[in-house]
């Protein structure tokens, strides 16, 4: 069934998966829905404790077994050692057919390629999907399709129950021996919990692993002990250099500050900017830099930014500094000036992915967003959006907040440029979709700026603008004159992967790539 | 069928609300069980929003019609606007059979009194009953049997499914537009929203009611917007001198003194008492009177509590302020100085009801607890105290936390006059079981101190502590010397209220009153 962005949706996995094609951003909107039903087991003695031993003994307390969906949150990024601990002992224990729930997956998990290459690690589901993973994806060698999902999409899906996560293990910085977890005051702080909220409430047992046991009560809590049912206290959670090591660079680069510039003049030519305005931003370069640019245009007009959000980096905590920002909203922490900042200042505060980006929640934060700037691997003329998979159809990419920011803001503002080394970034047809054209505005580039041409507001206010202003249908051509039409891929007919909408609607199927030898041959 | 307090749970009762009798405190321990299903509506749509311009619109748009459950919170305690407001405009709609589910009734709410009487409210789910809801319910003009629930158990009620709410009413002392609600910086600040936090998760809808609307967002919510439909503005949510206006007197009474002074050297007798021991009090004159005994003897010990719950008065904050506390964790304010610190001062915070006392989370606060203070309207032999009936039979109390800090604490105590008037607070058998005594540990009166044979640990520890200890017999026969024994109260078969214990299991049922014209023929 051809869907609302035109991607052939197999009908086979519409039924297996008791699914529906995506059908426009607010198709689910007011709709009732029920979530899912939560087993939990209640501590009523007060004699009984939640202390463990090791990470296996508390796998055999909740009855770890073949089959089970187990949960992990991203928050200590490339520096995590938590998946790694745990799906180590799940393969000492000899357990079979499991499938990782993370929020996210990176180049720190390198036990679960390995287990997935094994066939022990069977179904995956997550918003980051790159590196070996990706690549064993993309390969075919994981034995379900992996199912990709936005950070808002994720917090749905387990909340409606389509996926039951049977333990969720969750990495806290610090936890008292009841489970009361939080994300900072340990050796590996991490800022905030937001992505294991859900997990918490939700899994049928909740175990925490610790490197930093604290005093009763460790307060106020990112997650409560009320959903915890286990603590266990290992030697090292993560890497601290790692978990927040990449501190994001200032770009220096001509061509991205120049984008990054022409984003803040596009904002400041929109009437949304305005004293009370509110603001997210990707963490890369050209991203990154648009917030640097913001200053003066606030400091000209006199305004104020109501609450930012992230996502949260150097340069946004200095503008809260500055008092730039009245409040910082925070879901992820990217840097260590962030994960201070969350610990230190009153203003700056910890948020649920829920309350981040959940599409089916009374109303997320995401919905209040007045500007978002976003990245692209790819985007068409139809402004659809393409942040999960390379030009060469490899799993290589995140949708994370991409889908939730850009359906949420009043202007979502996409910032790329026309070109990487022979790669157009505007193509005719992205090789998937991840964002629906529909909730993508502007498209910024280094070849000038294209405006969705159903915002004929936007189309007449950045006229105006002084800006250079340009179709998409332009982008295209020039991208098309500069490096010719590339080849296109070739893709097996089994699916590997599915990217839902955040609505938990089928956006797109990832099909497996022919092997690159055979590819190799075929393209040259 | 007789339960574990010995109290004959009529079968028809247990089938007709699918319940089991009372087995013991532990009897659900680490049993799995499900929680309710959830239904909402996703806010998907970012240009919907929430403002409605009365109470009658937003219970409209909640498609309210006959049979419904309304819910409350109580924070505004004796200066609460919303439950009449509510009530009346419900009536005013033409809605019939409607439960109030409130977190607990008392002398401000004359509608759903009015409306008992008239035969519209036909169902009470509660803490509190006393005044004339108390009187309707006990003579029997209520259709359906009150159901009176702990704090703990009335979340576990709601999590269970037991109640299903369909519109949660809450009264926020502000909110902003989108739903955020808190307990401060209002014109009726009541200082937490704890009660309230179950209803807005498990209600089909939640409707907010402020007097004061503030920019979003209003950081950090103690609801927050994703779990908020509508929110409606009134000129006035409460009456801030009824809110908090009951300033807990400190009592000059000789008597009650000697009983605080007594439960304090209980206190400082056992081996709990050490460095980070836990603390609540209840609001009663001799229980209040406790914590500033408690100061000398924690001074002499060079000792500071860990965490102190509550129900919080003046006297703990004053505590928490002078560094005898490290932390307060706070499900309600009782007065003025309680809401300003838990407004301002960073070691106070405010937690859910959940968190509090729900017996069937994964481990509350109450099991934490070495030591509370709490009081009885009887206790009998058995240690079992009612806090529900009069010694007359009429509904005048609230279980509140007492069956839940009882229950989770090392050491409990009661702290009671041995006489009131001429009413023994020491019985053979009390009119009906609010908390088994099974937990309860100590009975502190004015003619001694009465132990729990079970804990024989403690036996041990006070027999050295210079106390007067004597058995509970000897305080009855006491008791019985003074005052004689009571006139035997007449009940009609009719079953008028039903206790549940804190897991959902029935402890008792209260039966229908002779009216008091027949009773005064009778014994008088």
């Amino acid at each position: 069934m051809i869907n609302a962005v035109g991607r052939d949706i197999p009908d086979e996995i519409l039924r297996k998966y008791g699914k529906e094609p995506f059908s426009g951003v607010h198709y689910r909107d007011n709709k009732p829905y029920k979530k899912a039903e939560v087993t939990a087991r209640g501590m009523v003695d007060p004699m009984r404790n939640k202390m463990v031993s090791s990470i296996r003994e508390a796998m055999e307390k909740c009855n770890a077994h073949d089959g089970m969906v187990f949960s992990f949150h991203h928050h200590f990024r490339d520096g995590d050692h938590i998946v790694n601990m745990v799906m180590q002992t799940a393969f000492e224990m000899g357990l079979k057919d499991l499938t990782v729930c993370a929020s996210s997956l990176g180049a720190a998990h390198s036990v679960v390629a390995d287990l997935i290459e094994k066939g022990i690690v069977t179904g995956i589901q997550t918003s980051g999907i790159r590196d070996r993973i990706g690549e064993a994806v993309s390969y075919g060698k994981l034995k379900t399709p992996a199912i990709i999902r936005s950070h808002g999409g994720r917090v749905r899906a387990i909340e409606e129950g389509d996926v039951h996560i049977d333990i969720a293990f969750i990495g806290a910085p610090t936890a008292d021996e009841y489970g009361n977890l939080r994300a900072v005051g340990g050796k590996s702080d991490c800022g905030v919990l937001s992505y294991s909220m859900v997990d918490a409430k939700y899994a049928d047992y909740t175990v925490a692993i610790t490197d930093t046991l604290v005093p009763f009560p460790n307060y106020p809590p990112s997650i409560p002990m009320i959903d915890v049912d286990y603590v266990c206290v290992v030697d090292e959670i993560g890497n601290p250099a790692k978990i927040a090591s990449n501190v994001i660079r200032m770009t220096q680069d001509v061509r991205e500050l120049k984008m990054a510039e022409d984003c803040a003049k596009v904002m400041a030519a929109t009437p949304f900017f305005k004293d009370g305005f509110s603001f997210q931003t990707g963490g890369g370069g050209a991203s990154l830099a648009v917030t640097r640019f913001l200053e003066p245009l606030m400091e000209e007009r006199n305004i104020k930014m109501s609450f930012a959000i992230g996502g949260i980096t150097k340069p946004m905590c200095d503008l809260l500094e500055k008092g730039y920002i009245r409040t910082v909203v925070d879901a992820q922490c990217f840097d260590k000036t962030a994960i201070e900042s969350v610990k230190n200042d009153p203003r700056h505060y910890e948020i649920s992915t829920s309350e981040y980006a959940n599409p089916l929640n009374k109303g997320a934060f995401v919905n209040k967003l007045d500007f978002v700037i976003l990245g692209a691997l790819e985007i068409d003329t139809g402004f659809n959006v393409n942040v999960t998979t390379g030009s060469d159809g490899v799993l290589r990419g995140a949708p994370g907040g991409h889908p939730d920011t850009a359906a949420g803001s009043r202007c979502s503002i996409i910032v790329a440029p026309l070109i990487r080394g022979r790669i157009p970034t505007v193509v005719e047809r992205v090789v998937n979709v991840t964002t629906p054209g529909e909730a993508v505005d502007v498209l910024v580039t280094d070849y000038g700026v294209a405006i969705n041409p159903k915002r004929k507001d936007l189309i007449e206010c950045l006229s105006a603008s002084g800006l250079h202003i340009v179709t998409i249908q332009e982008l295209l051509s020039t991208a098309l004159n500069i490096v010719g039409k590339p080849e296109p891929i070739h893709f097996e007919d089994d699916i590997v992967g599915i990217i839902e909408s955040r609505d938990g609607t089928i956006m797109d199927v990832v099909r497996r790539i022919k092997p690159q030898t055979e590819i190799h041959e075929i393209i040259g």
